[in-house]
């Protein structure tokens, strides 16, 4: 309903520095070697890659830097150029009337990719799909890892805006237009902030007691009830279960199955809403050749069900 | 409520030439040497061998046949004179008053077993349980496997029934009298064919938005209304998730657990309408000897279900 | 609702004689190493150990006692003396308004535990989480082992309670006070017993028809219909599916997720209404390290969830 034409700009960021695990930039070059364009081709899709591998590359921050510096968060500079960047590219491909397909790279690119969907469409809404809540805000991080502060740049809590070279970043979301799902891994201030800012969750523990097939309608009444905002689906593959999904930085046992991940992204598909999507935190240099293997199938898998793959 | 006594011939077809794998040949003789026979007679059936299992094994095509000739179906030859006989067995096994069992073998062999019920049963329905939807026509088919052609023969799509050798099929289903379950990899010209048809189709989708105990509901509704036809089911292993099933011969991610199959298997044996149920698909031959040991527990375990065999 | 104060008293019954395989006994051991206790700590609890290991240790039963005496109940002396010294611990416990947390073992010890609990609260109700109906009595039992035979004690089954050394449990449940979830491998004369006392089951059937969610509400709504009745909740980990716990006695397959497992533990701390817990049949020397750790790991993960841990 909001693209003027069936074309994705494939938005490739090649970027660790939002956690320490090397191997997560892989990502964008993996699954597309494992045939992720030529399958969107497929589906009836024009596709372009709208972005610069190498810049993101060159921003990965050296040396191994496993130790975290007392009180500070981790690679700064480095993840406010990368998602200043990511912004940047999101915008344009929005602007052309195009799919915003952001492929990881660590999650703290989600700055850059919500930043721009909100400078094209100011009425988003946003469907988080990851075990973690990723709201821990700069004072309140205890590893330090921009990929777990995402959600508090957008929201503009406890003065990360302020952050050094996050300036750009402005607080777009009200916390009516974001919805998780998946979550089952939180730390206790993450937990306060969903609480105090009444942000409406979807745990393992309500896909269990609701099934998938009512959660998702749930989660679009809530934060989409007359069904005509454009939606920016942010999905960090660690919502999935580590039996599909085990190359991955930080995974969680209790995840979606293979099937109920597949379900979330038909259904949303199904609106017609859709104007982006991240695809996050595969890291194939985890795990052996077959487990990284099966996480970039299903990574694909779930690409492809976004844009409009069905069983039927 | 159409069985004049306990009683269930057990016809055994291990024919492999509707598709280009050996060893799916073996499953009717691993089913059995698995105690399949004695754990009938435990639920309280009377069990006769129904089928010269020789005589199928004859016809299997010689040679290895993995070319597939231009523009041709495969082994034609051989799944006609295959079909025939078991469609003759299955019609002596219902004529008699007991419950036919079919065990094959590739799903080919349901070419025969939907024709026998069909001539002792006229006003019967079919519950289909596969990956797959077995619809393409001789000219839409590209393996040329006719274990993917069987429902083309039965509905009279496409000129299938003046294939040479199959002139014998009539065509006894209308498409209100078919529903599928657990489908999720099908041709394009499949879809079509679904959706040109109107036939009832419940993908994995839909039992991961309903719940298999809803979706059972629903089928049973759509094809058998009143509660009051013969229910012939025809089980491809391939519906049941490769986890559980890994040996057989075109295994799909994502499909139906353990605990879904059985519910399937209990829920229309409840009716007390079956009378007739293939299980095709069990190919030993596949995977490792553990792979093979467990695919053929569950497959017995599916048919004890069917039988009667429940939890409480 | 009925605890005084946040204590837990954990009541380790490190005894096998239940049953005929060893190492059921190093479960509350190897549960405790693993962080069981501050683990508890961590979510508010004041821990004390309530029970003197080395007296079970004493009870088990010396040399390999596989062979069955005809005609006779396994270990009869050991298991009676086990569960009563264990019936006098969960009486003290909760005498002393703390939270009763019985660490098996085998099953046989919630001849104990149950005895315990109707001690100090005469209303309680059981929510019996276990693949089997444990409710064989000395007649109907084939294998002569006594984890098998519990319920038939606390409903005073067919002379149970005249067994020598039984003499002191009281039948103190009535059927409409006990509701069985996750059943799906029961002996034919536990069938009829559970259908003749009219006690209300949720088999696997139950959980796959209605779903985790539906099965929790109806299974309270039965048993604790005012939700004002203290919960002793006795949970035979081979419920959960052998895949998520394959170190137990008696695996059965199609067993609870790893989710639904948790879903069940969480629903019931959210009553408020939870006095006492059963961890049974851990049993760390079957499968190799991997599976006995990861039996451990949800063990434990389970207790915490009964406990008051949640993901959001
Ligand atoms: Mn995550
Ligand atoms: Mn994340
Ligand atoms: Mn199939
Ligand atoms: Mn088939
Ligand atoms: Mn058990
Ligand atoms: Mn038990």
């Amino acid at each position: 309903k909001f693209l003027q034409h069936q074309s994705v700009g494939l938005i490739g960021v090649p970027f660790s520095g939002g956690q320490g695990k090397k191997g997560v930039d892989q990502g964008p070059s993996r699954m597309i070697a494992a045939g992720l364009i030529p399958q969107l081709e497929g589906l009836g899709w024009n596709v372009s890659i709208d972005s610069d591998f190498e810049k993101f590359l060159q921003l990965n921050p050296q040396g191994l830097d496993t130790t975290i510096e007392q009180e500070k968060l981790r690679n700064t500079w480095n993840v406010a150029e990368a998602t200043r960047e990511t912004a940047l590219a999101v915008k344009e491909t929005l602007s052309n009337g195009k799919f915003a397909l952001t492929i990881g790279g660590d999650h703290s690119v989600a700055i850059g990719t919500l930043s721009g969907t909100s400078s094209v469409y100011d009425d988003y809404c946003v469907v988080w799909v990851d075990a973690h809540a990723d709201i821990n805000t700069p004072s309140t991080t205890s590893s330090g890892n921009l990929h777990g502060c995402v959600l508090s740049f957008h929201f503009g809590l406890d003065f990360a805006n302020s952050v050094e070279g996050f300036e750009w970043v402005r607080p777009t979301l009200s916390p009516n237009r974001l919805v998780y799902i998946g979550l089952r891994d939180l730390d206790p201030a993450e937990k306060l902030i969903i609480k105090y800012l009444g942000i409406k969750a979807f745990s393992m523990h309500e896909v269990d007691k609701y099934g998938i097939g009512k959660v998702m309608e749930m989660a679009l009444d809530h934060v989409n009830p007359k069904r005509d905002l454009p939606i920016h689906l942010s999905f960090d593959v660690d919502a999935v279960d580590p039996s599909e999904i085990p190359s991955t930085g930080t995974p969680v046992r209790g995840g979606l199955t293979f099937r109920e991940a597949h379900f979330l992204t038909e259904y949303l598909s199904e609106t017609g809403l859709l104007v982006a999507m991240d695809l996050m935190e595969v890291n194939p240099a985890l795990g052996d050749i077959k487990a990284a293997e099966k996480t970039i199938q299903v990574a694909n898998s779930l690409v492809r069900t976004t844009l409009g793959e069905t069983l039927l």
